[in-house]
């Protein structure tokens, strides 16, 4: 038997994330994908995250929920409103109201957690450190940190069986290159959402710093995006 | 005003962490204990918790709630046997069916979202490495790497306006030194909790690895233990 190698893929149901997965699957691995439901404003993106699992043929998909909220702050899990229509050097540079303390951080512990479970020695993320740059947790220098101390995280670290690699495929693209990426490998665009504040309709807002990237993302790609906007 | 210092100090209702939290309030800090609810086997450890950020006067003590179920595997959370009567040389060395994968990484994730929201640059953890080598996220390697992480992840780390420095003095303390210092720091020794086996009277096993360790440090130094064994 030879079993193919499983991965976790961090799977938060935007575009980026989606295109992440889509990639993993296409190296060969069985994706495990994981989402969290950590109090955010809105849990439209969860149920884009289980429609995409399930489109892209991953192996599993687990959702683990704990409360951010309970720390406070934070436009994604408190009462601050959500910054629109901002111009693109003001999205590109700064740390933006919509940063989440460590949640990077956060979920890749459980993705962690889940890798030794697994036997993998993989994980996906889709941070990207060139349209986004105000995280200071989608840095490329903070993912290498991160891999370090996962690799002495854990029991294939004493043991030396098993290295574990962080997978950042997205981190050095552009917007317009993320829309072709997915488009070329089959991502159901329909089904990723990536807006902050969806509308009562339904539609996603169009203005949040999320919603202008995509829009831009899919212009420049000459995609036609298929998500409603307000 | 000279607002004192904030620091998180995580608290599992264990003698090290109770002790751990003594020695921060000791040093002037303002204390925000954290604890989890992550479907660990018993819930006898976050009663102790609670009880013991009051005794010893945290500013407030938060329990963040998730499951780690949801990914199998180890004694603590699955329904493997808790090894018993163990051997001290079993003991220190090896990685025990009671290790949790990636545990002490999710801790100090959520502790260094807190930190982040409270302005606090101090995080304090009760890690040993003498006593419980086992454990591959106990290493001083370990908590040095996610240090370095943390430093990274967030917006101070970004800005160079604070440095993250997670603490550990129980690192290389054994056990006696550990309850000896319990003892001259007057923490509530009959609050605290170690077993992983609570028996249907309240009692603790006496048998587990965490009760024999404990129990021989009470005895190495020349301590009684409050706490009723089966």
């Amino acid at each position: 038997m030879s079993a193919r190698l499983r991965a976790v893929v961090l799977l938060s149901g935007g575009l980026d994330s989606a295109t992440t997965l889509a990639l993993a699957m296409g190296t060969g691995f069985e994706c495990y994908a994981l989402s969290f439901d950590y109090g955010q404003r809105h849990r439209r993106e969860l149920e884009a995250a289980r429609a995409i699992a399930g489109a892209l043929g991953a192996a599993r998909h687990e959702v683990v929920t704990f409360d951010l909220r309970q720390f406070g702050g934070s436009a994604l899990t408190a009462d601050i409103a959500v910054p629109k229509d901002r111009a693109r050097d003001d999205i590109a540079h700064g740390i933006p109201v919509t940063y989440v303390p460590a949640r990077n951080t956060i979920f890749l512990s459980f993705a962690l957690a889940w890798a030794e479970m697994l036997g993998s020695s993989d994980i996906y993320i889709s941070v990207n450190s060139l349209d986004y740059s105000g995280y200071p947790d989608c840095r490329p220098e903070y993912i290498e940190a991160f891999e370090r101390m996962a690799n002495l995280a854990t029991k294939a670290g004493v043991e030396g069986a098993q290295v574990l690699t962080i997978h950042t495929p997205l981190i050095r693209m552009t917007k317009a290159e993320i829309v072709e990426t997915a488009v070329a490998r089959d991502v159901p665009l329909a089904l990723t959402w990536s807006c902050y504040e969806p509308q009562p309709d339904g539609a996603a807002c169009g203005r949040c710093d999320s919603c202008q990237l995509r829009r831009r993302g899919f212009t420049e790609a000459g995609v036609d995006d298929p998500v409603r906007y307000a």
